[in-house]
């Protein structure tokens, strides 16, 4: 007799999932509810129908081939059954049912199954804040508020919006919103800086400056308290510093995964509440299999439980439930939590911890951020690119990498890399400084900035010299004052020079210099030293260390990540 | 007392072996002898001052800070020795000395040395055929080549220009003259398609394509007899099927490893008579550490010694050698053979065995190409994206990955993301199926193309349908009046019928009318079917599968890759 499979919810993995078990077993009889009237969307290509790149929404739920997914196509061409606006209230494990209601008709019935898929995803995060409840302030999850906020905006209503959430979906959001539509948008975010739940600081400062280049406000450090409306529709979002005023609010706080289903029927449940499932995607129920937003795999750095709703990771573990629900035998390994986004000019990528996470989980890390160019220096066309490695002392095994550049792809080559390498070994800075990324000059570096990255990290993990940040560099700077640091500037005479003559206590040594100046350099004062990208400051310190000027800390990352960082004009 | 060290060789790995080794113990005496007066330049970067793309050509031999590098800078700088213009002769091992001569003088004398190190490089094949001494043939591996080759191509007498050898310098160079400077330029190359040694016939038939739409003549299966001279000067390049005339002839036959002072001394060579090195990079004399083109090391995937004189593998082991020289116990794991070349508008790059490769090393494989979009297919900018993927039958071990795309970066992301993985692990087709590899709409799809290569690879090894390549589909095509192929097109109606109005026995069935047309398609006769990528066209023999339909050859890579070879005129 056939299978019997019911999968329950319609967007990424579950359609995935359905489909490939159909392929490997096509006399499986098999159903696929949901509740919504949409299903098999992508809910990542959302802040690009709202800008207007994607003219029409359907092409966010057609195939590659162009071909709509609606219930009717999957029946057709994929040979399953799917029941939209068709809701899951409960589960009998023993029975082997679902209890499910159309919520059209209000008629409850039970499905039978063999095997049960949960591919119920995540809520949006709504904080309890007064006001969410008002007209035009939406979340953008699914494709009914992509519709709705792009038609607001068509409107030309909308001359302020706010955008309540700095992580990558509420900035994807922004950028969309002043790009594309020209609106005065402002980010609200509670943190010190943008996607400091994923990027170090260095980096989320990057993204900052890029939007507020841009001209979008940001906000960090500030925290929603409520939101204001006016004939019941939105009119201002009270922060703790201020009220900006919007006629359209976009709340971007993060996702809950959505487990009551499996917590109501005795599923183990993990880190915020996302199912736990082990390897081949099962749940503590072997004939449950779930996926996707709404479950709790293996970080495969750490080996613990994790939580990371992308739409990629749904995809991918799609296939391998639909291959197991068909008899196979194949696993996940878990993530190490790899992702990109574009802004305006720079995007960003990264793979692994940030510093942060790290030290949250136990690890005596370090991260050291440079600054290169990504091709070979002599090809005409190049960009900078930030890197940070994040390293554990003592073992040197590298814990992540975070990028940014104006070279997306490029970028993602690096990360990518990368994340190949954390995803199957453990590898330590030696391995990363010899990565065999691919090289032309049109390309890269012969010695690439990723293999760059770890070098340096290498030097700093030897005591072969003292790293700064960009931050703490220009902290220095401030309080020079107090702190009688002797400041260095080790770039080509001109650009030095120009600093310089604006800066009191800015010391233009230029490195073909520096042999012949030693003398001016105090041997009874910290140095802190500095150049375009770290380079030139790093020839320089071994000349002053060979003469016996060991207290140095070396600004990694130069003048080109502060400026990136948008705190050059923090050095006055 | 201080460690003297002796680097022979002063392009790639001399100085950074050097640098890396003063950096960490600034006393060592080094001295470094190379017997050309330029040392430390990008050879890589020869093709791009060819072209014009690079102006002066001191930006070669520049530090990423504009510092030329010539003996006085590593003496200021870097704290060594360099005598450029000094042969080394012999080496006597016993005694601990390198005989050398000035090459200007004629003076004779020995270094001595505690660690010696063999940077000697490569030199370019030359096929011993008549008139290769002529004027105006040059190779393409010294700065003074590059100069004289362009100052040729300045002069405005060079209308017609043969490269010999279709391997990627020789591309690279036939791109500079015809991009460039407008000049008619011919490719020779002895095998059946370029790159053949490096790529499977489907990339190396796309290149082909790229450089013919770009008006480079290119002559495949075709071998050089002699050139053809007049008042010393080339004016033609004679080949076993026509006579080319030429007033400019470069070189471009593969390398030499430059080994010949290393077996005087009596050194271990391996492959190619290149010089064996361990992990360490130290040849079998413990003293001698030997790294860059001159050397062979391991194949990663192979486990077996091989031969790949690449600039960033030389880099990298630079400072291997650099580190250990100074007391480190650095490793270099051997190479997988990561490459990338940017041609017209297409790029190539690579990593692993080829198809070929895999075969000739004893390897059970199959190959797979896909081609799919590089983005999300609703991201309104994309490009298409030729991966093939190389498998070890059995143990469904991925052995390669070779790609072909217009988005430059986006292609070194697919293959530098296996190449990490390659380099430290032994993935299978599943582990690439899974690579987490960063996903957002305006980089890639939530189900990218490199897993795509893996999962159709996967389908192919368990039998779930048979795969041709564009070249075979071709071949059936032309030979359909004997082989009784039926051939269904699977794309939408408008393409696939306008096919069909054209070439009789040429069936538009597109994958929505093939439910209701079933009784169309013999059930007696062999079926190939296509469609632009080949999702249809798989998504079309599951369905037919499904009513008894099963033989049924799918052309992977659809008409997309049919087209990028340049093959579509053949189906007539």
């Amino acid at each position: 007799m056939a299978q019997k499979i019911v999968v329950i919810g319609g967007v990424a993995l579950g359609p995935k999932a359905a489909c490939r078990c159909l392929r490997l077993a096509p006399d499986t009889e098999l159903t696929l509810i949901d509740e919504n009237v949409f299903i098999s969307y992508g809910g990542c290509g959302l802040p690009y129908y709202v800008s207007g790149e994607i003219q029409a929404i359907d092409a966010l739920r057609s195939t590659n081939y162009q071909v709509v997914r609606d219930p009717d196509f999957f029946k057709r061409m994929k040979g399953f059954t799917v029941r939209n606006q068709t809701r899951a209230l409960s589960i009998d494990r023993q029975a082997k049912t679902v209890h499910i209601k159309d919520v059209v008709t209000g008629q409850e019935e039970d499905l039978p199954y063999d095997k049960l898929v949960l591919a119920t995803g995540a809520r949006p995060s709504m904080p309890p804040i007064e006001g969410r409840d008002l007209k035009n302030v939406f979340n953008l999850t699914h494709l009914e508020d992509a519709a709705a906020i792009r038609k607001k905006c068509e409107s030309g209503q909308v001359t302020e919006a706010v955008v309540i959430g700095g992580g990558f979906i509420g900035l994807e959001t922004a950028v969309a919103l002043a790009d594309m539509w020209g609106i005065n948008t402002t980010v609200v975010e509670m943190t010190p800086y943008l996607m400091s739940a994923v990027l170090p600081e260095s980096l989320g400062r990057m993204a900052e400056h890029d939007l507020i280049k841009h001209n979008v406000n940001i906000c960090t450090n500030e925290k929603t308290v409520k939101i204001e409306g006016e004939n019941g529709a939105v009119k201002a979002v009270v922060t703790d510093k201020r009220t900006i005023k919007a006629q359209l609010v976009i709340v971007a706080a993060g996702f809950i995964p959505n487990s009551q289903l499996a917590k109501d029927a005795g599923l183990e449940l993990g880190p915020r509440g996302a199912i736990i499932v082990d390897e081949h995607m099962r749940t503590t129920d072997p004939d449950i299999y779930a996926g996707g937003d709404c479950v709790s795999i293996k970080n495969i750095i750490t080996g613990k439980y994790g939580y990371l709703p992308l739409g990629s990771l749904s995809n991918r573990q799609g296939r391998v439930i639909g291959t197991n629900l068909a008899g196979g035998d194949d696993t996940f390994p878990g993530f190490v939590g790899s992702w990109c986004v574009k802004l305006f000019d720079l995007s960003i990528a990264a793979t692994g911890l940030t510093i942060d996470q790290a030290r949250r989980e136990g690890y005596d890390a370090i991260s050291v951020l440079v600054e290169q160019l990504d091709r070979a220096h002599f090809y005409p066309e190049k960009d900078m690119m930030a890197l940070e490695i994040v390293v554990e002392k003592g073992t040197k095994r590298v814990l992540g990498m975070q990028g940014a550049s104006m070279n997306a792809h490029g970028l993602k080559a690096r990360i990518d890399a990368v994340a190949g390498v954390l995803q199957y070994s453990k590898p330590t800075v030696l391995e990363i400084s010899n990565l065999e990324v691919s090289y032309a000059p049109p390309f890269a570096s012969a010695m690439d900035v990723v293999n760059v990255a770890a070098n340096v990290a290498d030097n700093v993990l030897a005591g072969r010299f003292q790293a700064v940040t960009p931050t703490e560099f220009v902290k220095l700077w401030q309080e020079r004052d107090q702190n009688n640091v002797f400041f260095i500037d080790a770039r080509p005479a001109k650009a030095g020079r120009e600093m310089a003559s604006k800066l009191p206590g800015w010391h233009a040594i230029p490195l073909e210099e520096l042999q012949d100046r030693l003398d001016e350099i105090p041997s009874d004062r910290k140095i802190a030293i500095i150049c375009n990208t770290g380079l030139r400051s790093y020839d320089s310190l071994l000349i002053m260390a060979k003469h016996g000027i060991k207290d140095v800390v070396n600004s990694v990352g130069g003048m080109q990540a502060i400026m990136y960082m948008g705190l050059d004009r923090e050095l006055k």
